[in-house]
C-alpha cells in the first residue's frame, strides 16, 4: 500500500510510491561517470589569469597575494543594482523594478575542484565568503531577501563547470517563503514553540531518518520528503538570520555537509544536485518562530504533469531507506 | 532594467530578466528534431493487439468494433484503489493509506498519433474521455481532487511514446490548490467576483499577452508568467467544476488547445511540455469564487537552485513578446 505524508512545515504532500519505489542503490544509475576535467581550463572565465573576463571584483580572500577566493558580480545578472524599490500596480498588475543584486562566488582556483574534494579550510573559505556578503547585503534597505545556492551539474542548471555558487538578493519576498513563515508563526503561536525545533527533536528522537549528527547541526531526509534523497541541515541552536552563524558553528557545518556530499556521491554515483540556504527575509531578523536552514536536493527524478498541476509529488524513495543507506556509506 | 511581475491569483514573483532575455524563436533551438515515429510498435504496451499488456479495461470508445481510445488502470500505480481514507497523526509526522486512483488514458490506436496531428473529433473523443472518468471518480467519497494531466516528451517525464493522458485521483487536496483557493475566495469576498473571471477580462482588455480567443475558451501567456511560454487557457463562463463543461465548450476547447499546440510546435521545434487541468476540489463542487482552468508549459528550461530555494522563477522571456510572436504563426 502507497503511502501519502504531509511535510510539518511546508504543508506539502508527498506520495511515497511502495508500488513504483526503487531500492536505494538503483537511484544512481542515471546519474552520467565523472567525466575528467583538467584543473586549469584556458576559455574559463573563472580560471586564474583570466579575472579580466569577469565582472569587477568585490572581494576576495588571498594567499601570499594570489586570490583562493572571490566574489564578483554575475556576468549576465537577473537583477539590477542600481534604482529604486518601486512597486507599479495597475489593476491586477502588479511589477516591480528589477533591483536587487547577483553574485557569483568563485569557490576555488582550480578548475575541477569540487565540494567533496577540498579541504576544510578551503570549505570554511567559501562559508565565511557568504556570511561575509549576507552582512553586506542586507544593510540595503531596499532587499527583502537573500538567496544562496549553489548548482551542481547540467541537470541542476550549471552551465559554467568552474566550481562557483550565487547570491541573489531579492526586493521581494517570495510568496513560498511568506506561506511557510506564516504556518511557522501560527504554529508558535498555539505551541510556543520553533516549528523547526520541534521537527528537529522528533527526527533525532526518531532516528530513522537522520543521517548525520554533529555537534551544532543535524542532517536528515525529512519524513515526507518530496524527493528521493532530499536533506535538511538544520542547526541545532534557534535561529533565523544565516548570518548570525558562529565561527565555530560554520565549521561544524562544512563537516557536516561535506561527509553528507560524499556519502551522496559514493552512494548515488556523483549525482547532480542543488543546494540552497534558506533563511528569513532581512527585514525580519531574529524571530522566534523561524530558523534558517540548508536543503540538498539530488536530481534524480522529473517533475512531470502531476507535479506541475497540484505542486504535490510523487516519490519512488522510502525516506528510512534512503537515510538508512547513506548513513551506512562510509567516506 | 529587469523587472520582477507577481501573479496575481498565484501571488508567485517571477523576475523577467531583460539582461537574458532571448528573441521568442530562440527558445526552440535546444528542442530536438521530431524523429520518425513507426505508427505502430510490437513491444509497445498500449499499441491494439498488446492489449493484454495492458491492465484491465476501465471503458473505451469503439467504432466497428475496434477501440479508438481505452482507459485502464496505471499498471505501476502511485496509488492503490481499494482502502481506507485513514489519517494517522503521531506528534509532527501525519500519513495516510495511499488510496487513490490512477488511470491512463490511452488516447488513439496509433502509435505515432499527437495532439497535433490528430483530427478535432478524435481530439473531441479524448476530452470527452477526461469527462466521463472524471465524473464517474468524483462519485467516490474518499477523493478530494482529480488532476488531469499529459506530459509530452522525455524532458516532460514521458517513459512512453505511445500518445497517452493520466488521471490521479487523491485523497487529499495538495496544499498548492488549497492557497491559491485561499486567495481566491479573500478577494472574492473583498470585491465580490471570480479573480480568475477578472484576470480573464483584463488581459482581454489588454490584449498584449492573448493567444486565441474562441466563442468559449480565452488562451493567453500569463502576465507573470513563470517560465517561457507558459500558458492559460481559462473558459469564459464561470465554472469551478471541470466536469461542467458543455458538449459545445468541449468542441471549442479542443479548437483552442489544438491550434495553441500548433503553433508552439511550429514556432518552438517541437518543444516538450506538460498539460494539467486544474480543477477545484471535487468536494467543493460549484464555486463562486474558483474557475478550473488549463494549462500548458513547455519545458524550455531547467529549475535550479534560485528556484527550488525560493518557489520564484527567473523567465528569459518576455510575455508580450513570445504571445506576439505566437500570434503571428499560422497553423
Amino acid at each position: 500500500m502507497p503511502e501519502l505524508r504531509q511535510n510539518f512545515i511546508t504543508r506539502d504532500w508527498v506520495i511515497i510510491a511502495t508500488e513504483r519505489a526503487k531500492r536505494p542503490d538503483q537511484f544512481g544509475h542515471n546519474s552520467k561517470p565523472e567525466i575528467d576535467v583538467p584543473d586549469f581550463e584556458a576559455t574559463c572565465p573563472f580560471c586564474p589569469g583570466n579575472e579580466a573576463m569577469a565582472a569587477h571584483e568585490r572581494f576576495s580572500y588571498r594567499e601570499n597575494g594570489i586570490w583562493q577566493l572571490r566574489v564578483v558580480p554575475n556576468k549576465f545578472p537577473a537583477l539590477a543594482e542600481t534604482g529604486e524599490s518601486l512597486r507599479k500596480i495597475k489593476g491586477i498588475f502588479t511589477s516591480m523594478n528589477g533591483i536587487g543584486i547577483h553574485d557569483v562566488v568563485i569557490e576555488h582556483q582550480r578548475h575541477n575542484a569540487t565540494l567533496t574534494d577540498i579541504s576544510q579550510e578551503e570549505l570554511l573559505r567559501i562559508f565565511k565568503a557568504y556570511v561575509e556578503r549576507y552582512k553586506q547585503i542586507k544593510e540595503d534597505p531596499r532587499i527583502e531577501s537573500i538567496l544562496i545556492f549553489r548548482n551542481h551539474g547540467k541537470s541542476a542548471g550549471t552551465s559554467l563547470i568552474h566550481p562557483h555558487s550565487q547570491i541573489v538578493a531579492l526586493p521581494v519576498v517570495p510568496h513560498q517563503i511568506r506561506d511557510r513563515m506564516d504556518t511557522a508563526m501560527r504554529y508558535f503561536d498555539t505551541h510556543g514553540e520553533c516549528i523547526f525545533c520541534k521537527t528537529m527533536q522528533e527526527e533525532l528522537a526518531s532516528g530513522a531518518r537522520i543521517l548525520l549528527e554533529t555537534p551544532h547541526f543535524v542532517s536528515f531526509i525529512p519524513y515526507a520528503a518530496l524527493s528521493p534523497f532530499h536533506i535538511w541541515i538544520f542547526p541545532k541552536r534557534h535561529e533565523s538570520s544565516f548570518d548570525n552563524i558562529s565561527q565555530e558553528e560554520l565549521v561544524d557545518l562544512g563537516i557536516n555537509l561535506q561527509t553528507v556530499l560524499k556519502k551522496l556521491k559514493k552512494g548515488l554515483q556523483n549525482p547532480d544536485y542543488n543546494i540552497t540556504i534558506r533563511p528569513i527575509p532581512t527585514h525580519d531578523r531574529n524571530s522566534e518562530y523561524y530558523h534558517w536552514y540548508l536543503a540538498i536536493v539530488p536530481r534524480l527524478t522529473v517533475a512531470a504533469g502531476f507535479e506541475l498541476g497540484s505542486g504535490m509529488y510523487i516519490s519512488p524513495a522510502i525516506p528510512e531507506e534512503s537515510a538508512k543507506y547513506l548513513r551506512e556509506i562510509t567516506v
